[in-house]
């Protein structure tokens, strides 16, 4: 909503997320690194309760945006914070605390997804240099077929200590994508980006470079808080992420896939220490089986959700609202320079774990501003531990609903 | 205040509560447990300070409302965020982190008690499967002259966490309440409700059923933040609670009471282990001296605090507000199962404590948003340590101030 | 932004400060204490990120300011949640988590300052009694020529725990500023003001007074948290500090300075506890090149930033903003009763440290709510360790940018 008063306008926004979910463990859980993912935890969480405040003056505007949901829930946090300048059109020029824009689905609002979770692959990438609340200077531009963003990244929200040594991390993002072909009811999408972190932040006293880097996330689904694929704490010079993206919608139909490779310079005092390569991928599509489609957002270069014909409603003889099938394969593998049965130390590699998800999804959006979704999901995890021998993954299913509020 | 754009409304409003107060402790405090509640601490304290953000949309309402209050204050939370349906009347149908309806002084708002805090009973009753903040899914329905909820719970927000196994708690909660009599000036009222714990929070690692209950409160006044009744943390397999609530007002005059019941099902790894037993009741009456009514709100089955007939004011030649006097008699009794003299671990029982508190408020009223009031108690705690032997209660007198704000 | 609802008014403004920054250090840094200050930490940090609301009701107004910066950032808080009563002009009743009136650059809004930081002696002074979120009743009168306020203080947010024993903090403040000369186009400006802490924090058990008090702060520029002067923790009865304020302007040039005194009632449980004397103050001086004037307000009896009188802007063919030129020299003296080269437990002084800062700074004003500052300063910490024989200062140069947006 939003209020005029001379000078400047403010506007007033909302996103929440509730889940609910559970988790169908197997027998193979029993040695299952961390311990607390021996016993996956059911319950409910606020993944996202996050209030807009976007203030525009001229060609300067705001945005703050507290946010009191998260992973898990119970500490509320800042979203974003940033100054955005947009009298040098088409650029917008941007600082403060900022999402840098990279790869496909981090370009998706995350009240348009097709799933709960991004692609592991997608959430580790984005954590290397860009990421919710990432300081941040840089410019995007973007008409109806193209797209471009360059940002120099820092530290996130809340980085910053009186502990931490020398310099919070410094890096930065790019992201240039367009639609190469496209018709009345079709799009096509291909893009690239790539993000750096050119220094670490520094964790430690006077020894070696003090930098680390640690790569790890949760089986897209975010009840239990644990993360079952983690390259442990990495000494590093630096990382760099690497995406190509590809997309196509026709009507009601949308699929689109991305694959990402990650490079980490290791820099371990002892032993070997190899450059390591960590890569995934996924491919998703969605069937509104109500007949919307998914339009093309040229300023994101991404896809919106989609916008219901016939709102639902018991009172005013409304209809059924909008409903949409959603099917996704994620891939993430986090194990590099290893070999089965010789220990991490030996290799210099990581054991970090490889991480399949397969998950079908089910969305109804009665109106523009609600949507569930029961989302279900069969996970692998196929991980060592550090001595290369003992097998630490498990597989399971899981199955949670989602709330979702978007004003 | 509200503001209406095309599709949807926002609302914003606020409640702040601001103590100041003390505590006047005789000489039995110096065997106190626990030990901070030897030396009471005077002070001030933000009870409540939240912000209202409502907004509608057809049948649909959200509410997202962050608290910067606190006992004690200083860590930002969060205390409801939840969606609404309405579309079926007379029903509001609530998922998302909601204050389930239970017992009738829980269905007031806190701006409207009579005093400072919820008698130590219903406290206690209303954090076992209700409370602010509780995952929640279920309805209402009432009308003029009857009232019906039913809600399926789990955990508070921030409950959830990497350690925690397998499962949140579950539970459920149920309020029925009527206006069996009533005239133009008057009402009576009756009502029963009760809530269950069917699995509690699992917190250890694979020794017996893992989950556990606490049952505690602080005296009625949070300057201090040590809680002097206090079962401990007790290995359960459930809890449940049942109560019954009376009240009637006529012109300026209202009294209410209630009598509460908790059942603990206790699961002691080694020694007896007896179903515990604890209850407390209350009776509390108001007279507003400057002759404002205590409203029924029929849609909450509770009573409003009074709206001043001739609003304070220097500058525009206005009245005296309302002026209420208050007083209550509140007692909560935690021990269950012990003998004076014999240990805890012999017969199975819990020293909790039994507190008794004697209330009396003048409460202001300049105008509909702003109130203070002025309470003053007696708090009298007798309570056993763990071998029964020692006593470790105390009791005093405590003086407070509150400032209220509610927009 | 305000909008109007019937009886009462809400307005909603933001204030938001994004600082980005870095360190020289000179080689005298590696005895430098604390420890984290031998390697002084480069990055970013929101200094202030605040939503103000703002309620009025008649004569009643009531501030609530959640604030999501910090120093360092990540840790969301609450700036101020007040009651104003303005009735009796030229009255101003305040109860409540306040910021009471003390010296002449705390009477400054933290987006009028001609540097980031308040010179450390003045940060010091208004955190023994004043400072953000104190627990006030008290009250303000104000004119064109004078200003007075007097406030009764307590504790801070988040001040209140369950350990603290007996009493929060008590103190007050007070603050009289006059105009005694002035012209169209000038000001003269002289004022006083002083706050006791009447009884501190009692953080132990049982051990003599329990109070204890701590003076430090950071070098003026919060990216790295370390403070470099410090007095450690000094067991204490009690505490006051006096000010004297001066300040004149003329059309675009402005001058200002103070100089403040700290006494500390020492109160050590062995050893000589003479009574401590800290002092320190600062001169600043802004020369706005584009010829605005920063106007004083008396209702603050400070003065404001300067209003472009030609706004930037590309796309409106508007002109540059204003730009404006700062410097300033700031010392704050923490040592006490010492000796160089004799133990503080032998005098029962304080090697708190000397620092002295030299700053000079640019701002750019685009339009009124927006403003870029970058700072550079030279910061020299002379300070022996306990001992008395050990250097423990250093010397370096800083340099930041802040980005600031204030509606």
């Amino acid at each position: 909503i939003s209020s005029q008063d001379g000078q400047y306008s403010l506007a007033i926004g909302t996103q929440i997320q509730f889940d609910v979910g559970g988790y169908f463990q197997n027998s193979s859980s029993n040695n299952a690194q961390p311990t607390g993912a021996q016993d996956l935890n059911n319950g409910e969480n606020l993944r996202r309760g996050r209030l807009f405040f976007v203030a525009k003056m001229g060609d300067f505007t705001l945005n703050v945006t507290p946010d009191w949901g998260g992973s898990p829930d119970g500490s509320p946090t800042l979203y974003e914070a940033n100054l955005n300048y947009t009298g040098f059109k088409p650029i917008t020029a941007t600082i403060g605390y900022f999402k840098p824009w990279l790869t496909l689905q981090d370009s998706m609002s995350s009240n348009d997804f097709l799933f709960l979770e991004r692609p592991s692959i997608v959430e580790i990438a984005r954590n290397v240099a860009a990421g919710d609340a990432r300081a941040s200077v840089g410019a995007k531009a973007s008409g109806d077929d193209y797209f471009a963003a360059l940002y120099l990244t820092g530290g996130t929200y809340g980085a910053q200590n009186a502990g931490l040594l020398n310099d919070e991390q410094t890096g930065g993002t790019v992201r240039v994508a367009t639609r190469p072909l496209r018709g009345e009811d079709w799009n096509t999408h291909i893009g690239i980006s790539a993000s750096k972190a050119f220094h670490l932040n520094e964790n430690d006293a006077n020894a070696g470079s003090n930098q680390t880097i640690q790569l790890r996330d949760r089986p897209e689904l975010r009840i239990d808080q644990n993360r079952l694929i983690d390259t442990g704490v990495i000494p590093a010079n630096g990382a760099d992420t690497y995406g190509i993206e590809l997309a196509a919608n026709w009507k009601n139909f949308l699929v689109q896939a991305e694959y990402i490779r990650i490079d980490v310079d290791q820099d371990q005092p002892t032993g070997p220490s190899p450059t390591l390569h960590f890569q995934g991928g996924y491919i998703e599509g969605s069937w509104v089986m109500t007949g919307e489609s998914r339009k093309y957002n040229p300023s994101a270069a991404a896809y919106m959700r989609p916008s219901p014909a016939d709102p639902f409603s018991f009172t005013n003889g409304g209809g059924w609202g909008a409903w949409e099938l959603s099917m996704r394969y994620s891939i993430a593998d986090l194990n590099s320079h290893t070999n089965d049965g010789e220990a991490q130390s030996v290799t210099g590699g990581v054991f970090g774990g490889l991480q399949q998800v397969y998950s079908v999804g089910i969305s109804w959006y009665p109106t523009d501003f609600v949507r569930f979704e029961l989302q279900f999901s069969y996970v692998d995890v196929d991980r060592k531990d550090t001595s290369g021998t003992q097998q630490v993954g498990q597989n399971f299913e899981d199955l949670a609903l989602r709330t979702q509020i978007a004003f």
